[in-house]
């Protein structure tokens, strides 16, 4: 994307959804109705759960989907797309169904996240923008959600715009990061659009711009002095950078009645540096200064700097965080669940593979998630079940296991909510969006439910998300069928 | 983003260049020039070497930079910053200058790859968005030139939006994998943007969509009998999917006279699936018929597959080239390396750091590649030289490592290129940007002039990157005065 472009995308997709769009134009499956289902099959760097995250643009796409005349006439220029696919593509619409978590729900592999039904020609084109949105948001919410965690109620600001994958990864990564339970962002951007706080004080640069390192931290506190945060490692963090900053604070803030203040370090042994540094401080009576981290920062580190008694108030996080860099992909996938004739007959579809972790849930479905009341509410499961399945909360459950079908549990006293709310009907948006800051208190709460035990970063527990008995038997038929289809 | 979205990006910044430029307008460096250099310190995967990428992006941004009346009202909104900063922001426009390698150069660590001299609130406030295109742009090019290096001439096409961390992840990477040698990618919208060749036929879903997998292949080829490739991998390669594509190439494609068309496999193990599936196709006369793969590929899969005799005519990567998955982050930095007074005198800075690696190179610099005539015109060696600096090809030249300065090599015989060229000459974009196909065959050229030491996975040659005695002259003393600036 650049600065010129205008704001459509219709054509942000694969070639292949509109190859197969002229296609289903004009072959005997036009008229069907496709359901597909969007999940995944592994949660990143081995978790044990992700956050759903990347709906409110989807649906903002949706919304405003339409092929321009330039599309149009784009599309012309390639030489196989024809003038009846042409015309229809003029006045083309999204005018299905569309259901989905909201943003910020705790997720897990082989559930779905978000079903569209509609038109299979509409279905297809809109695949990909829902992949690379969700794909991308959940990636980095739930990456946030680890480092949040771990940061055990200090807070963690997203830092790392420069490093993002270009323009929208650094804005929606922002977003997403919030959402997985950050305090802020340095993303200015992000800040007007979606309003996530930004905020930032000063590069090294400003330091080197002035003569001396003292003159930079005057100059900035007389600017700031409301809680200026001043970067202390451009020449030498104990020799220069922290009793420049200390005779500052003291010589602008003090005469002020001002005690709020803080040292941003972003090299170096931080164990060893913020230990030294918060005494340092305190002698100097600077108890109120806060100490800032930034360097290269991850989960792992955050923990093991904290385990060692690091003397840190907040976090910066940069490029492991926006790029989600220990594992930069979220494996979302669009599949085909089922068809539906003109007579509302509803016939499900399965994908068949050697790998069988890439067979497919057939049906259009639903997903419940059970919380045991007894538990103060903790989420025991979750349930794929078809669409015309209810739950009975007043009778017991018993969940099974789909592949070891001999491994069951009974479940009594609890509450099933239904995890998949509705965002389109008939084309139309229908989902009033929450302001983002909702969505990540959603998202904590959401997160506050699940046991410990799958909030591991190593051999987490492994949440149940079974089949009900209905689908299962589906599922087994139609695999036991599987050569009909074939021939 | 959104599709809401104004396509304005001067607040696509961190929010430090904001207070910092507030600061500076009230301070005494508001005049002061600075030079600014972006550099970057490894090689994303341990590789040789990079290739440069995200220039005419960056072009467009400077180009267009200005603050819209709602920017203002959000930076208003912050309540702090002040009427007399906020009507300065209401004309802000760039005036400064601008160098940088030709889009598709092979780089190396430590050299400016791109440098920016303007007023200081100027070239700071353009730091964020810099950074993040020639981040992004280079870290997918670079993975993009591994992959294609290593597919020996087969044709990669880059298919993975679906996975790209947003928008612009999407269509920018797929222009950055066409400089790095891509041959086309699947996304539509990079194609009608910057002309990345776009591709592709079906899905899975497109074969499910059918009553029996050889409908959907027949009215596929019926559709597109120009080459088609069916993906053969919905239920059983061999069973059905090979057999089925056959008979629809047979019965649709040959009465036709035509002959050209390819599977598509997307699972499976990829060696043993394509060696049969090669000989099956042969058998029955399709040996016209190429074999087409994707699953997760990247350059280390490609070479194993290769090595092991797989029968690939060209492949589709998708979410490991797209997100550069083994190394995301490519880590292009912006440092301060001299300020200019209202008398044109430059003083050169330096940033010191207890990670030595973090020291930079001072002064306004620039950057030759030494050619070897005697070599077939291979690349020998940079040499980072103040800006006065100039070269002699006639005469001998005496180079020696940074670090190890008795390391010397006398160089003869060849041909030096100034690597950085002008780009924007007071405020003035003077740079002729060339066309996307332009700029992936320099990329090639490129690349064809590094030895393959430099090229190597494991453990590649260090190619040189030297400094003049005069710059290294400058640094050392500067290194050896540090103390001075730290009072």
């Amino acid at each position: 994307m650049n600065v010129k472009d205008e704001r459509n995308l219709a054509l942000l997709c694969d070639f292949y959804e509109l190859t197969m769009g002229r296609g289903y134009f004009h072959s005997e499956v036009k008229d069907k109705i496709a359901y597909f289902d969007v999940f995944f099959r592994r949660v990143p760097d081995g978790g044990g759960y992700a956050i759903a995250a990347g709906l409110e643009q989807i649906a903002e796409y949706i919304k405003g989907l339409h092929f321009t005349e330039s599309d149009i006439e784009f599309l012309r220029g390639k030489k196989i797309f024809d003038e009846e696919f042409l015309e229809y593509l003029k006045t083309f619409r999204f005018t299905g169904d569309v259901w989905a978590v909201p943003e910020g729900t705790v997720v897990f592999p082989y559930e779905p996240i978000l079903t569209v039904r509609a038109p299979v020609i509409e279905a297809q084109l809109i695949e990909t923008y829902i992949l690379l949105q969700i794909n991308h948001q959940s990636l980095i919410a739930t990456k946030a959600s680890r480092m949040v965690r771990v940061a055990d109620g200090r807070p963690i600001s997203e830092f790392g715009s420069r490093r993002a994958h270009g323009e929208s990864a650094a804005v929606c990564g922002a977003r997403a990061a919030y959402i997985g339970g950050c305090a802020g962002t340095a993303c200015a951007l992000s800040d007007k659009l979606f309003g996530v706080p930004a905020g930032g004080t000063m590069a090294h640069s400003w330091v080197q711009m002035f003569d001396t390192e003292y003159e930079a931290f005057e100059t900035y506190c007389k600017l700031y002095p409301e809680n200026p945060t001043l970067l202390v490692d451009t020449y030498s963090v104990f020799d220069s950078g922290i009793p420049n900053a200390i005779k500052a604070f003291k010589n602008v803030l003090w005469p002020r009645g001002l005690k709020k203040c803080a040292i941003r370090i972003d090299s170096g042994d931080i164990t060893y540096i913020t230990k030294k540094a918060r005494r340092v401080l305190d002698e100097a009576g600077l108890t109120d200064c806060k100490i800032v981290i930034s360097n290269s920062l991850d989960e792992y580190l955050i923990r093991d700097l904290l385990s060692q008694g690091a003397q840190i108030d907040s976090f910066g996080v940069g490029e492991r965080l926006i790029t989600a860099q220990s594992c930069a992909v979220f494996g979302g996938v669009y599949k085909l669940a089922a068809t539906e004739d003109r007579n509302g007959v509803i016939t499900p579809k399965i994908k068949i593979s050697e790998n069988i972790e890439k067979i497919t849930n057939p049906g259009f479905k639903k997903v419940y998630r059970f919380y045991s009341n007894e538990q103060g509410g903790k989420a025991e499961a979750d349930l794929i079940c078809l669409f015309d399945e209810t739950i009975d909360e007043d009778a017991p459950i018993e969940l099974f296991d789909p592949k070891y079908t001999w491994k069951r549990k009974t479940l009594t006293d609890f509450t099933a909510r239904e995890l998949l709310v509705r965002v389109f009907r008939d084309g139309e948006l229908v989902y009033d969006f929450p302001p983002l800051a909702e969505v990540r208190d959603h998202c904590a709460r959401e997160v506050a439910t699940m046991w410990d035990e799958v909030k591991r970063f190593e051999n987490p527990h492994n949440y149940y998300v079974d089949l009900s008995q209905k689908l299962w038997d589906l599922k087994n038929g139609m695999l036991n069928d599987r050569t009909k289809r074939e021939k």
